[in-house]
């Protein structure tokens, strides 16, 4: 996590602070439970919510840890020391550790989630409006980075909504993978600790009980999680690709926007460079490199070790945080990119009139010529445009092969855009429904 | 793909004779629906289904391709000289290669899936009848590699059935993802082919129609698909890595079945290594090193670019055949796996009741005695053990500090196994739900 | 290994044929030294070497491993049965199958380390060729996709050429990182087998003795020889997108041959799809995957565990056929490729003498403007290009702020091409040495 | 970067202070050189070391950038502020951003692969040291996880030592692979700027001048040092692995040490995990997760795009601190490793003289028995001793069979743990060379 790449409201999601506090919560909402099956006192159980509103002192609980070498016991020393050593005696009662560490993970990754899911949204809404405001704009549809037939801008952004539109409902699966707590225990069996404080802890943090744990909540839950962030980001990276080949020189069908003050080069001040889309990539790098870890760390030993915990500290902050960064950052290059339509025209007829030779080479055929002797007729108008920049539909009308099979007006016909985009429609119903 | 690793039936998915039938079927279907619309003669559409029966000569269509140097147009020829070349003029009309081509894969990738979904259920029914069969044996538990406090060998096996459940369910969304087809054309716009086709097509194949294609089906549902493959992947390595561990010579609490015939080392006959699960440990690699390319697929440029194709060549089968070759070899080694019981008891016993030590150090903070002091008095005495070889229970009933807070009665109760299996029935409920 | 990404002979490297010979040559060769040491008759040893040139009989072989399971006992019962079981006795003895096992891979890496040299060799000449030959062919250097200053081709070339230079000598290091042999026994101790026989063998083999092994040489050499080959891919991949970027419809400075016969897409016969460097793209992706596998085979457990082999088996065939095949079709995209000067010169006009707009800049500063101000000059003049088409030189000449501190001839030669170019010499120098 | 995983001295490498104190030396020395070439005025260049002992305001700096919106514009200017804008006018001048960003971002990769070089020199002392203490102490080597033959636990330290050796020799490649720097201008063509000045400015900064660089330095040298790492890293997981598995209860051949007022688990307070070594198997994920998005910058589009820079900002740090604290806690670990021989025997003679098994299959067929017979014999008392605890040795002396090609004697000595280390003093001088 570095803070050019940050957000604050993901940023707190994995600050001290926070831990400490859901880790607070968990003890106090399992005191509640202990002592509703009558295994503490009441009164320690309520004692524990004294704590309610008091900050806790991060640099003190760090200080105790230094001595003990232990985190939650110097948690639960800190915690004592507020509400009192004799109250706070029944605290963590037949938990361990790991009841309270995996389960505050979980806890912060399904906040992360949320944060990540209105992220989308935003996304989503960016997406939804620049396709319906460039609905009909005709520009070249490319396969190979070559010119193939006309599309339009908006079912560019349409396919990006689409495809975003996806990612949303994995990360909602993703967000359900991991919201889950465990509080079984030192290996899982609730032999210390009756489910009941489980079910209530888990009911209390938003979360299910996981059916079975040992130490550990299953790590192939967080392994699903993290290459979900990593199938996102790499549909941020699809379109931060486009938005850059669009910003080329010579392309130049889009740009992102680009304030007034804002300097590019220190040498070349006409330079306008895609370099938030550019960055977009880089980031997408950064989350996918989650991926692997997360499933490495899916082989734990027996009951649990604890090498997935360092790299959990590592990929949990930075892969949400980097993802959030990039998802908002899209957003803003979505929501004011600056469409050139002009040159999407100029860009389409840059081969006099070739894009439409796939119609061509179809009406041939239907006209009765085979396909061998169509693709031949098709293919030798072309190559003039090609290699000597005529006019594609003057030579059809110069062929007289071609007249013998296609009228004057037929061919006139070909060349009519309104062709492709008369299913525009169609599939703006199938991608946004209405 | 290596023959080693490989098993008939999900090769035959990947075989070129497999994907020219595929090909044909929508080919065939294309045109009764291009019929139907009235684009194409009856008679036409009706000619194609001629080949229905007849197998395609692969050898034939690789030499016309070695002289077209494209496939499609290589089979539509092959194809032409079976059912004659004037009735089959109309085929593919209107269609582009990638129609044909990636409806086709994910056609594949259904019928992979649909594969390792029965896989999956076959080594459910094994770890559900091994976690019933060892429901109640009592095995030491184990948190980084050290003994923690008892488990069962059914809990072992329960959860590894929760965690492929889990998978399972995965699985089964990422086969939904990639149950589409797209017969949009050039570059998916429907210009040339009414969107009907597809419907069509996708209705008589076993999918859905993607809602919007360029080109090519978008590859955020290939990067889904393989990303959970390789999730589950993680899960096989969870697995074997701790049957590894159970057949280590200091461990012996199960071993791989080792047949009568078979070899071991050829120089130390008494060794039989666990080198099956030691197998899958690498497989689980082989399949997860296909994520991270299937994430890198997904930023095509424009419409379409060529180089996810090479990649899905190779990750395609690959993928998919060593994951179904590894849940069939997991599913025989679970099904045969040898369990020793006594052993079980012999390894939780070796230090001598120390794993009854955290139920005493609850007892004592029961009766009264602060967290610091019980965690003493225990540790005290548990050293003794440790360094020593002595019993933990005879020195906790010889410290005069731990018999001043318990009585001899509730020393020995907390030694009882049936204290820590006492939630077995709850937790097989919930993960077997029965 | 796919046959349409594989060359015969990196293939036949991999060939069982292949291996067995080289399993043959290494237990013929440890007879010799066992024989010289005086452990096993000289007249044993010799009689090993009728089969020298009998060809094994690999079916045979796989029938008698069907029975034993084990593939080396299986070899070396087939050849006993060539130079009969009497004299065949001694053959093995002391050593391990991993001995064989290991040093075979080895050497199948260095034989596949020098096909990767030769085809490197091959790609260098090449790229040299065309960077002499486009020396001092002017096109726009681009940053970020946008114009920036002009280069030459014969830099685009260069630059590759050193970065393949550097390939090469990184792939001979990862030749030498494998080209070991072990000889040690079950454990790597010698204990039932002289270190004389492995310096014979190795010596024999062309290697060198692995210094300490176990019972496998250790794999931190595998993994760098595989992520060596992971970052060649990677150059292949930035060459690649090279291309595929001059190829694009708007760019088009380059292009990749296209043969006469060679039929494009079935429906754009206008199209000329950069297909070959896609396909490499996608080919990087597939030799960069076995890097991450190879890195977690590091890890075996104790004298080792046989995780490691399933992936070998694998990425060893896979990764290096891969690449062979990449780095030979890269070589002929490079031989053939199409360049066009007068695109070039076309693109870098397009902005009517926008790219000197960094000359300029430097000329105010250094004729005493301050840098902000001469920045802001700068800026003013090549915003009226951008936005309105006008024409740099003409514009600043206009302007009286910047002829204040240039004089028209100065302003003239910022113009002039030969400023970029007039280190080229001196670039060519550092890279090609001559 | 976390701190928990952070040491300060790697740190500080990192810290805005640092670079901005590089990109001020480099500024600094490319101004004594375009001084020495007459392009700058002397008094100008020698202006610039006024600041040579001024600690830059990195407060003031964000607070320029923020507005400017370019990191090495905003430098300028506070570097004007130090030295007076009217001496600073030159400074900068012909070159572009990434000339300064590209050379520092390499000064910090080569101060930090010397800490790192320091860090594996202090691993190697630690290794040697405990390898010659334990050279000669037997323990049983495991193939499998499964006995197999005596090994030392001298060997074991000494094959860590060899390979981390390796690493060291691969390191020290990588830090000459990104020892380059580039002061060449815009897109690399010195056209702005004297190659003189990038001479002058590596030799001062400890680099060579980049043969041929673009905008940037090419990717590929990162790729390279980054790729390294990961082959660092997996190493460290392998020795991790070793001494995770000697410290499971079951074996207990080491323990990492464990601090008097340590306390483990809050629950078992007997228990001492391996905690160190199960972190350090974590670190080694995180670092090898910068393998692949390194390679993936490899190929920037044309002269650069910025792409590489996010995922540079981040894998820059973290892979270099998270390695550099990994080598520090396993050189503690190597160092203080509790090392238990008596254990080690113990282990070893678990199955009573089983793992002599193949020493007397070899004397077997040494005096004539063939290897079938031999192998039977073996096997039919080492199962004796596998299935009913017998004792190999009291088994063979009892076996007519085996007594009939083996004298008492002969047999006896085949239990002579001697014969397992008589070549360790080969090995060890092998290894470290004395």
């Amino acid at each position: 996590m570095i803070p050019r790449y940050s957000r604050p409201e993901m940023v707190a999601v994995w600050e001290p602070a926070t831990k400490f506090r859901i880790w607070y919560e968990i003890e106090a909402h399992a005191c509640d439970a202990q002592a509703e099956l009558g295994v503490i006192p009441k009164e320690n159980a309520e004692a524990v919510w004294k704590a309610r509103d008091v900050p806790f002192d991060v640099a003190r609980i760090d200080e105790i840890e230094a001595v003990t070498k232990h985190d939650v016991i110097a948690f639960l020393t800190h915690l004592a020391e507020i509400i009192g050593h004799e109250e706070a005696r029944f605290v963590h009662q037949g938990m361990t550790s790991s009841d309270v560490l995996d389960t505050t993970l979980n806890v912060q990754l399904v906040r992360a989630a949320d944060i990540l899911l209105a992220d989308m949204d935003a996304l989503l809404d960016a997406l939804k409006r620049r396709a319906y405001e460039h609905k009909m704009d005709v520009r070249i549809g490319r396969s190979h980075g070559i010119h193939a037939e006309p599309v339009t801008m908006g079912l560019t952004f349409a396919r990006f909504y689409a495809e975003m539109d996806r990612n949303r409902d994995r990360l909602r699966a993703a967000r359900a993978e991991i919201a889950t707590g465990a509080i079984s225990g030192a290996v899982g069996t609730f032999a210390n600790i009756d489910p009941a404080v489980e079910a209530h802890v888990c009911d209390r943090m938003g979360l299910t009980p996981e059916p079975i744990s040992t130490q550990v909540i299953p790590r192939d839950r967080h392994a699903m999680f993290f290459a979900t962030l990593g199938v996102i980001a790499s549909s941020i990276e699809n379109i931060a690709i486009e938005i850059r080949h669009m910003q080329r020189t010579e392309v130049l069908e889009a740009e992102e926007f680009f304030s007034k003050g804002q300097k590019g080069s220190s040498a070349m001040p006409h330079k306008r460079n895609p370099v938030l889309t550019e960055n977009l990539t880089g980031l997408a790098r950064l989350v996918r490199m989650a991926v692997i870890p997360a499933m490495e760390n899916v082989a734990l030993w027996h009951e649990r070790d604890i090498s997935h915990s360092s790299v959990e500290r590592m990929i949990g902050p930075d892969a949400t945080v980097t993802l959030d960064f990039a998802l908002a950052r899209l957003t803003g290059v979505i929501d004011k990119l600056v469409i050139y339509p002009d040159n999407m025209l100029a860009n389409m007829n840059k081969f006099r009139g070739l894009v439409h030779s796939q119609r061509v080479l179809l009406a041939l055929t239907q006209a009765g010529v085979s396909r061998e002797d169509a693709y031949r007729l098709v293919q030798r108008n072309a190559m003039k445009v090609w290699d000597d920049g005529k006019d594609f539909r003057e030579e059809l009308l110069a062929d007289a092969d071609v007249t013998a099979a296609l009228s004057p007006a037929e061919i006139e016909e070909k060349f009519d855009l309104g062709y492709h985009t008369k299913h525009v429609d169609t599939i703006f119903s199938r991608v946004f429904g209405d």
